[in-house]
């Protein structure tokens, strides 16, 4: 494949490409557009300079993985390189004015910069600016104070309007409608890949736009590795199989896990996955807007504490989804923040014995107004395949 | 699924996961380690601070995504989360030791390093530390001087050994085979996401580990965008189609592009066709080890220049594969580089006539001392189909 940044910003690719942007799409970024300048003026910027695919695709519908796009308040600009100005040009217009970089993104930004004659504090988003690119802020010249902040759209993404859960609810049938075709064909013997290629290959067949991570099929001992991907393990009975993967719809994710034994579940499969269950149906109850990340975090975390299995939680309950498969909000031990209103969040408690084997159960929910809608319904009921 | 960086290193995750490390393993991870301190030498440096995942995997053959690898010149520390604690403790034993963050991988590094007396001055990879954690520096404290580097890991992982040659040779294998098989099934009607699903399916069912990228097919004018994903466009008849795809075996990459015609070509198919076709062959005569970057992509550029079609291939020639799809050397016309002994390199000129559509043929060469192989032996007469 041409140029950079093969995988960052794959999944989006496909979201758009190939349609103009509709009069709705148009309104949508206009009104997201809006938000982030409100939020400028709050914290003293003139402009953003937005470097992060998924944030750029989602103040403008941009889906290449190549952009550098700068908002003041009242233009923006998205500077790209040649394999995308057509794409581009098709994708933002009427919210941005495509410039193309002949040699250098960051080289174009600096001749594009002092057009905007009222701009002085340009914000740049730190955890999504490389120290090698920060040093090159020095070369803009004199007149411009670059601000450090953190998370300025990413805030705004957290909130799905009806729109963008529709896409994750698409992905997610797509999801479970695989997960439903794959799981007849699962037979001990067969490697990690190959259920990774069935489930995949069904995923794609039911149109998912792409896969937003690779599959993860862990078996046996690998099942305790909580971020496991698939391998040439062959599956044997007695053991445990965890499926974690994706869909893409619209360029909106799904994230789900369910865990299933090969062959005939014993007492002690039962025992370990009863207590992730358990946990997970009283987060999916208790989980709701506005609780703060930790206190969410806690509801599960307690209840596989109270299992005498605390040790064997060692990674946080959950994530926001949307055009990432990883977003805000957290649901973590080190999450203060509240938990907005519209944000779609996976609850995923694990349990993992090392050596042995571990248990996932991973669902989607919509945190509505004083509503927790879970979007994920394939059964939770421990399933034995093969 | 769980955790963060879904994406960022998600085709090494397969690669050894499952395994223990081999003895022959071992040693080729004990000399890159040599290498790379002989580098540190050089540069003034007590030790580095590996940060960017591909690196950490060459250098230790540890394949999960969250990891923070110390290189000194009489030990190796790598830090990582609790998801792969028993995953890390067996990749990378006998060349680094772990250590598991428990709330972050910086705080633990914080705690780590002062147990390295003799270090001082440590080196970063500027473009693979975000502005964010290059803040973090400061918490180390007093005795520490944060070095800026550029590649260095990179420029070692340039030349490929045997075994490294030996995975993407399977690699392009896989690759070849799905194409083949795919090519049959192309009819027109279908949509491109339809095609991908097809040819990922393909290359999952002959063993690929992962896609080092969505796989691209555009049709018709959107065969003209050079980075066009796959979309809901529907394949028509008397157009370009531009499948560009990569496979993975052992955790290293083939990445190939071929252009068909759906249904009749016409002469100006052929026309268009004929250019790339001949620039490509060109180039893959032309093309040695020690040749700067630049002067590489001239062999191309010229002959498509020649054709009156120069403005139309507007990306550069190539790049090269192992564990990462895209990695260096660059042929481009920016490379002033000469391109080193037993790297291995796609080259892929285009001509991109905007509205009409696009081709690109691209193929993977290794380039060895005083020979230049052509690995990819897909056919690249100009192929109708549908």
């Amino acid at each position: 494949m041409t140029g950079a940044a093969p995988r960052a910003a794959a999944h989006l690719e496909s979201a758009r490409a190939g349609s103009g942007p509709d009069e709705k799409h148009g309104d949508r970024r206009s009104a997201r557009l809006s938000a982030l300048r409100s939020e400028l003026t709050s914290a003293g910027l003139d402009a953003l300079l937005v470097t992060h695919a998924p944030n750029v695709q989602y103040l403008t519908g941009f889906s290449g993985s190549s952009g550098l796009l700068l908002v003041a308040h009242d233009a923006a600009f998205l500077v790209t390189d040649f394999r995308y100005r057509t794409q581009a040009r098709e994708q933002v217009s009427g919210v941005a004015e495509v410039q193309i970089g002949e040699t250098s993104l960051w080289s174009r930004l600096w001749t594009t910069l002092p057009r905007l004659a009222a701009v002085r504090t340009v914000g740049f988003d730190s955890a999504n600016v490389s120290h090698a690119d920060y040093q090159r802020f020095a070369e803009a010249g004199a007149p411009w104070r670059w601000q450090s902040t953190s998370g300025l759209v990413e805030s705004l993404r957290q909130r799905k309007d009806a729109g963008e859960v529709a896409h994750i609810r698409t992905a997610i049938a797509i999801a479970e409608s695989a997960l439903h075709a794959t799981v007849p064909a699962i037979r001990a013997g067969m490697t990690e890949f190959e259920v990774a290629a069935i489930l995949e290959c069904a995923l794609r067949q039911r149109g998912s736009e792409a896969h937003p991570f690779e599959a993860i099929v862990a078996s046996g001992e690998r099942s305790a590795l909580p971020h496991a991907r698939s391998s040439a393990r062959r599956l044997r009975p007695g053991e445990f199989l965890v499926l974690d993967f994706g869909a893409t719809s619209g360029g909106y994710c799904a994230d789900i896990t369910r865990t299933f034994v090969v062959g005939k579940a014993t007492q002690s499969h039962h025992d370990t996955y009863d207590v992730v269950r358990e946990a997970n149906a009283t987060a999916c109850l208790g989980v709701v807007a506005g609780m703060r990340g930790c206190d969410a975090d806690a509801i599960a975390r307690e209840h596989i504490a109270g299992c005498g299995l605390g040790a064997e939680f060692g990674h946080s309950l959950g994530h926001g989804i949307g055009i990432e498969v990883h977003e805000k909000p957290l649901l973590a031990r080190t999450a203060d923040a509240p938990l907005p209103v519209d944000s779609v969040v996976t609850i995923e408690p694990g349990v993992y014995r090392e050596g042995w084997g571990g248990v996932r159960i991973e669902d989607d929910v919509h945190l509505g107004l004083g509503r927790t809608e879970v979007l994920t319904v394939f059964p939770r009921e421990l399933i034995e395949v093969g």
